[in-house]
């Protein structure tokens, strides 16, 4: 059973601005919930439509009706659970080795996307400019498959950081150089743009590594890649020898 | 306006039964409908909200209320146009160079972004095992972004077919080479697996060229990648110098 004031309470966490206010946010699906509880996250409460979860003590799990469980989602299919977590502290930034930094992602799936590959590929940082979608977001926590309990995200004025920062700069353009043809360094800030219009100008002029990953397809079309890829192939340059 | 039986009609479209038996499929999105406009695909109708696509004759062309294009759409947020084209004819498979070959890729979203990324890396053919998603499936269309115009798929047994084929196998596994040590060539099949259960174990044992994305994080975690991004990473290694 999900009382009505817990209906609320949930729901309500799919707006930033309850979550801020709460310091809480919605988990859902066996995988990430499980990443979270093996993580310093500390559970506030877990819904579950099957009698899983056992190392959960019964005092933080409720085990509810699929119907309840629809009443609670944040994703158009609900999974078979969703959990409550606390929303950490925010930690300083690391500046050391490779760094991620989003300017204006938008996209939820996009973003939970590169936070799961900023995992495989070992960067521990991420740095979003304050108009990317929040990494609290239900979607965005979903896509991260449990990812998001190992790299640090930072939402900050990425200007003002990337103008004083010693850390050389990264970006992918139309006209950059060859990415397959360029010497990558092993610390450094890799920016990548928002999905319809790339890097922004106030930040591109500060970027001196302008790279280019080259389109081996028709080359009449100036298609381009969807900023997920684009940062799978990224990263994968970046990190092999 | 759209009459009733329209928006029967189109909405119909949604479903692959129905597809198949008009011949027609739903592309949305400016971008993409514009794709397909400049391609070799046939358009039969299109709506639009705004005063645009002059070069659509009015016969082909409803300007229709944003109303109007809420009842008509597949996608959860509209966007300002809809249009209907004729499914083109199957074509041949290309038994050439490198193909994709899909094993159970149920998520429109990944399928439409491994379209598009074959398209930029000048993949022109992908066999897709008759589990996998419809191509033609209307958000695997607006994934593709256009691309679904440049690039053939073709839904086949692919376990008959990998097993008469004499071009060279490759798949990615947990245990396999590591990609980036590997000498991989311009002519082979790649073989990707389902989201949740990678490639089947019939088509395991085809396979000779077992390949692996090294992990550069914290090993502790058997975390995966997610199929469209572990194909982007793939696709970069093939084509690299």
């Amino acid at each position: 059973m999900v009382s009505k004031n817990q209906i609320k309470l949930i729901t309500s966490l799919q707006q930033k601005k309850y979550r801020i206010a709460n310091k809480l946010f919605i988990a859902e699906g066996v995988k990430g919930i499980q990443e979270l509880l093996d993580s310093n996250f500390e559970l506030e409460h877990l819904y579950t439509t099957e009698n899983d979860f056992a190392e959960v003590s019964p005092n933080y799990k409720t085990i509810i009706s699929e119907s309840d469980l629809k009443k609670i989602t944040a994703l158009a299919t609900a999974n078979s659970c969703l959990a409550i977590f606390r929303m950490p502290a925010d930690k300083p930034i690391l500046e050391t080795g490779l760094i991620m930094a989003l300017d204006s992602i938008r996209d939820p799936g996009n973003l939970g996307t590169i936070v799961r590959l900023c995992d495989w590929f070992g960067i521990q940082q991420i740095i979003c400019s304050k108009e990317t979608v929040d990494i609290f977001n239900p979607k965005v926590v979903q896509a991260t498959m449990g990812s998001i309990a190992r790299v640090n995200v930072n939402y900050i004025d990425l200007s003002v950081f990337l103008k004083e920062t010693k850390l050389p700069l990264f970006g992918t353009f139309m006209d950059g150089d060859n990415i397959y043809k360029t010497e990558l360094s092993q610390e450094g800030i890799i920016i990548m743009g928002n999905e319809a219009n790339g890097i922004s100008s106030e930040l591109e002029i500060l970027i001196s590594n302008r790279l280019a990953i080259p389109r081996f397809g028709n080359l009449q079309k100036t298609e381009s890649l969807n900023v997920a890829t684009a940062t799978a192939i990224v990263l994968s340059e970046f990190r092999r020898e």
